[in-house]
């Protein structure tokens, strides 16, 4: 069953190290059918190099594995909360891409600083706070993706305007439309932590980009007006 | 038509990547043909594994498709304003390579510290101030290629001596007398922006190359007397 | 005789130019053989390009080549006061992979900022001491290997909890219960030690990682109640 | 002539980019010729992609092309200079890379912080002066030799144990017994370099290797008591 995202799922998984966002068998990647209110996830603890299409885990959103002989990522319960909480979302990825995790260690949410972060991320991409004692007993994975759903509500950001939280002193999650813009939105959040990280070295007076031309980048990306692309 | 103009600019764009300067389908390369007036560019969007030479597009100088099937770069008239105004200048490439791009955020002009600058660059490589909301209003990207004008005018920059700049909060632009040299000048820039980003890490009273260390390795590379290469 | 580890360690060896830990013919890596006593280790000076299996070479606990033609890697006799006082462990890699190296020069411990950090190391790595002349004299292998014993005794640190070490002033030591797990703990050190140390830069009040978060992490995946991977 | 020499001088440069260490036509390699007084170098500006063996240059210590029908290196009068006054060399390395020369343009000697340094270089590389006015006019590349010289006997340095200095300003130049030993001499100071200056940042009072172990590390590997290697 649902064929096509497995192979979709299989292939952004491939992605994370050929944008050298991973080492070993960290990060995973997934993506959501609407129609069945599956998703499919990598599974745990396999490496790339010996992963086939065959190995990606099919669950629902209560964790319940649907198909497949592997266990599914062991933060599976984070993005099945994702999934419930932000419905507009198709695809999630988990890193410990170095710069991203960086800021993610430091506690810092990392501000927009120039057009590169303005181009994908419309604004701040929090950092989201460390769990309790109590959350951690709880259940750590699925209390992990509450706390991403509690700082963007109250915050009151977005989740497609800012596809990406960092969290304190684990690394970043971020999402898309499907598994591949997942994937990308990955690649450009490491990016732009590593440039702002140097920035604020460089310069520690350093300004954020200025909300016009914040709003100028995302906008002629995104949305009714945007004018990027074919 | 320009079909040997079209394959450099294909070939320069492919250049993109293989040095480390881009990511997915971030900046662009243009060369302008002086018999026509027109120039060739990269299509908007397009991911540079996917491309071919066909894509490329044939513009004239007010920005008008002149044969292609695709949408140029959206930083077309960017590209537009620096050909009119730089007559020198044959091919252009905008990126936003990593460490060039860190000293856009940051604000600052990237001084000469050192040979490796000394060798393409004639002195600071300047970064132009963010554009205005009047500017962005009327026309985001013809403007940004008026505030590099500005920049070069007001300063008294020479645009073949120094060929290329930081827009604030962006990114690199730069520029030579064929595509080629213009990617290889967007190169040396990324380098001695992480070369200079470092040295003043290491030693915060590193002083700027001298004026006749400056003068002897541009002077022995380019001009009347030069001795470098066959 | 071997043969098997031979290949292990053959094997072992060339993961560390992939994964760019090593240049040249720095670093080496060993592995354990329970029954016989002896364990398998890289020549010493010999390209990872012209390697083969057959220049592995076997030797016992008290330094002595059992088998092959070349002289073992002038860290041998660390590697074998390692395997007597840590009897846990399978495999020893040694290498100056950068970021490791540049701890074990700054002379600090490095802690666990992270999640990365705390899927491995269940605690800070620790940097053992620079050796004094008379250890020096008396050998300085060996007692490169007494020194990192004195470490993890003196400051009551498990090993297996912690499979690794920062010589001051030299490079990393990890092992593991074989060659390749000791190879992903030196890759995975060589990682917490870049992410921390920008950490650092990035946010001077940056804290470590709680430990109620540093438990968690290190738990679910070792020991009893793991239950990450297949 | 010297057609062995040729191809060790060609199979040398090419393991520059190979190693990272430059970018386009910058750097180059010679070996000298004890037999003839004669040494063969790389031709001026010519790309590595494209560079053939029988393109290498056969220059004599007057800097006179003896054999070859393209312009050797513009910095073949520095190399000259090096041959004569330090006559145990037999090949000189000379790049632009990245952490050597940010170490060139502080302005600062590179310290001895580690074994890694101690393995090749027994003490620091030392960053020689600025060229006055006049020495430029006099004759760049040849003074630029003269001041290397300068350096070492000034200091009481010697060449052979610490092979490599840094140009202030410019980058550094490496030597050995031969060219592919100074290829590997310029690997270890970029790598050091890169070391140094992080050490520097993580603790800002690391201290340099005590003089005992830098004394180990570097007669471990050099000299009548070496037992590194084969």
């Amino acid at each position: 069953m649902l064929e096509q995202l497995k192979e979709e799922v299989f292939q952004a998984n491939l992605e994370l190290p050929r944008h050298g966002l991973i080492k070993y068998t960290w990060g995973n990647v997934s993506a959501f059918d609407k129609e069945t209110g599956y998703f499919v996830i990598k599974p745990s603890g396999v490496s790339y190099e010996n992963m086939t299409v065959d190995d990606m885990v099919v669950v629902d959103l209560e964790n319940k594995v649907i198909e497949g002989k592997l266990n599914p990522s062991s933060d599976t319960p984070t993005h099945a909360v994702l999934y419930k909480a932000f419905p507009e979302i198709g695809g999630i990825v988990h890193t410990h891409s170095t710069w991203a995790t960086i800021w993610a260690q430091s506690g810092l949410d990392c501000p927009a600083m120039g057009t590169t972060h303005a181009d994908t991320f419309y604004g701040s991409v929090p950092c989201a706070r460390f769990l309790t004692q109590g959350e951690i007993d709880e259940g750590y994975e699925h209390e992990t993706g509450n706390v991403i759903v509690e700082t963007f509500n109250k915050r009151g950001i977005k989740p497609m305007e800012v596809p990406g939280v960092l969290l304190h002193g684990h690394g970043p999650f971020t999402w898309g439309k499907n598994a591949s813009s997942a994937v990308m939105n990955a690649v450009v959040l490491d990016e732009v932590c590593k440039m702002n990280l140097f920035t604020r070295q460089l310069n520690t007076y350093a300004e954020n980009l200025p909300q016009r031309v914040l709003d100028k980048h995302y906008l002629r990306k995104h949305g009714a007006n945007a004018y990027y692309g074919q």
